[in-house]
């Protein structure tokens, strides 16, 4: 199996993608492919002792910014590592792209040079978030940020096929992320949405609630892109104050000083179950291939594990796994 | 000053609805109307050795419960004590009315019954969070699921009005939030938003995202209900997931719960930090009287902190200054 990775893509690309790449190449059975800038490529590969016989390089002479417009620089930047990486995916010479860059453009260039799975409308990002018992899928957080009501449908239906197929949840539970739990409540979209799940045919559970997020009680919960990609990033928001909070409490005294440093592993550990890096990146499901985008800030631990997600989403077959759940949808619910 | 306190509101009223008014009772130099069921209101007042003199009862015979409809059961009960206490504001009975119940109930009866000020079209409810380095303001999260763009410009007038005349703040930096930085990000109706924003002179920074909602960056930030809504139950979701798998991590050995023991103080600082009940309700901003949404799960404090507000929004005549604010803008952008 072949994974691209975006060699440019993140706050510190190409170093730390460099050192994601090397320890994918050797923890799991894959031929990692370098995408970007030869000479910056090799320049870092060279201050590592032994470089892994299965991680190459393919040239790409641009680079598409963090803070580019994703369409523009997409059409724009033809040789950038986001398009030559998500080329060599469309032309089947790589059988999954994973990038810490631009999202907008990863999003723009998958959408338009590899193209959707038959039946699908829009592609959605779908993320992993640690939950008290386990972990949550969130679609979409932010692919989509003015849906339509059969968009939201199919993340349901692409959402369930990947926590049945690559994470091996039986018979998964879906919900919908609402400001109430009553059929009623909502929007005249949400309540649109709620009959096309309702009559979908997966396990749904109803509306569910942002308290309902980080609670593991339900296994996929569907959003619009907007209050998807505001509920991730307060989240993060949150996560960090709360640190920062707790930092500043821990410091207020010797005496809980001294606590802080003999209960150092259990932050540790804390750390570990909610660090994003542990739960990989974040699959687009939706486009024909697999295209996996990774947090801008990934360290080397989190691209190992997006290159993993990869891994498995390709080993699981995901893709025709979701297009077979979408026909059978269909054929409850026609479009 | 009178405040009105619905006593058979919250997820345990009467009980904790007696102990906030008397709480406040005590520290404020408000009168504490109590609403609700008259012989139920007296036996938990028994229970305490001295009954302040600034305290008095409302009969109210019916209750509307935490998950009734809004609309029809404020219809339908007239004698409930959401009503009830909203009709003694509606008639200047009393300078405001704190309700921990049914939100719905609260923000219909209010806007139903009492009516709203001149030139507002919608309410807001406006929430304090905690942040790294102050306190932000958040509205709406909830009141008004389905916003137009002039909706939103009201929120950001009223909010920046609150921040400035309640708080204290100086010039109040005003953000809305949407999936990116730029001006061009998001939904037509968010670009449609910015531009009222933008020209109606308050202090505009823009657009911010999730992740700026925790670090106290900014006074005001804006949003639809539907997201302000989703965003404040994940924070909550989130924040109780933490102090959960906290906890799990800091028994996982001896050395660990001696730390934890130890560093016990910074714990219970950090949770004063982060706790809604210090922070005390959340205004209903908009209507034509003081209106307070507590959280259903206040405890006393908390309900003594939503008097406070109420106390504190009234004291610093909060919506003469709101109807000012929309006046001096509405000579600037026509609606």
């Amino acid at each position: 199996m072949k994974i691209a990775l975006d060699a440019m893509g993140g706050d510190t690309a190409p170093e730390t993608a460099i050192a994601g790449a090397i320890r994918a190449a050797r923890e799991l059975p894959v031929e990692v492919v370098l995408v970007g800038q030869q000479a910056a490529i090799e320049q870092h590969l060279a201050s590592y002792a032994k470089r892994p016989a299965n991680l190459s390089i393919v040239h790409a002479a641009e680079v598409i910014g963090m803070d580019e417009s994703p369409v523009a620089s997409v059409r724009k930047k033809r040789d950038s590592s986001i398009n030559v990486g998500v080329e060599l995916l469309k032309e089947r010479k790589v059988d999954a792209f994973v990038s810490a860059g631009n999202t907008g453009a990863v999003v723009s260039a998958s959408t338009l040079l590899v193209g959707l799975l038959p039946g699908i409308e829009r592609p959605g990002i779908a993320t992993l978030l640690p939950g008290v018992t386990k972990d949550t899928l969130l679609i979409d957080v932010g692919a989509n940020i003015d849906p339509k009501p059969l968009h939201l449908l199919q993340y349901a239906l692409m959402g369930e096929a990947y926590m049945r197929c690559v994470l091996g949840r039986v018979r998964p539970t879906v919900g919908l992320l609402n400001v109430g739990e009553e059929e009623t409540k909502g929007t005249e979209f949400m309540k649109e949405t709620y009959g096309l799940i309702e009559a979908s045919g997966v396990n749904f559970v109803g509306n569910v609630e942002g308290h309902d997020i980080f609670t593991g009680e339900f296994d996929v919960i569907v959003c619009d892109g907007f209050a998807g990609n505001v509920a991730l990033k307060t989240a993060e928001s949150l996560a960090h104050a709360i640190s920062v909070l707790l930092k500043r409490s821990l410091a207020m005294s010797p005496i809980t000083r001294l606590g802080a440093w003999l209960a150092h592993d259990a932050f540790l550990n804390l750390r570990k179950e909610i660090d994003y890096a542990e739960h990989g990146g974040a699959p687009l499901l939706g486009v024909d291939g697999i295209s996996i985008i990774a947090h801008g800030a990934s360290g080397g631990k989190a691209i190992k594990n997006a290159i993993r997600v990869a891994y498995e989403s390709v080993r699981h077959e995901l893709n025709p796994n979701m297009v077979e759940a979408i026909r059978l949808s269909s054929q409850r619910v026609p479009p």
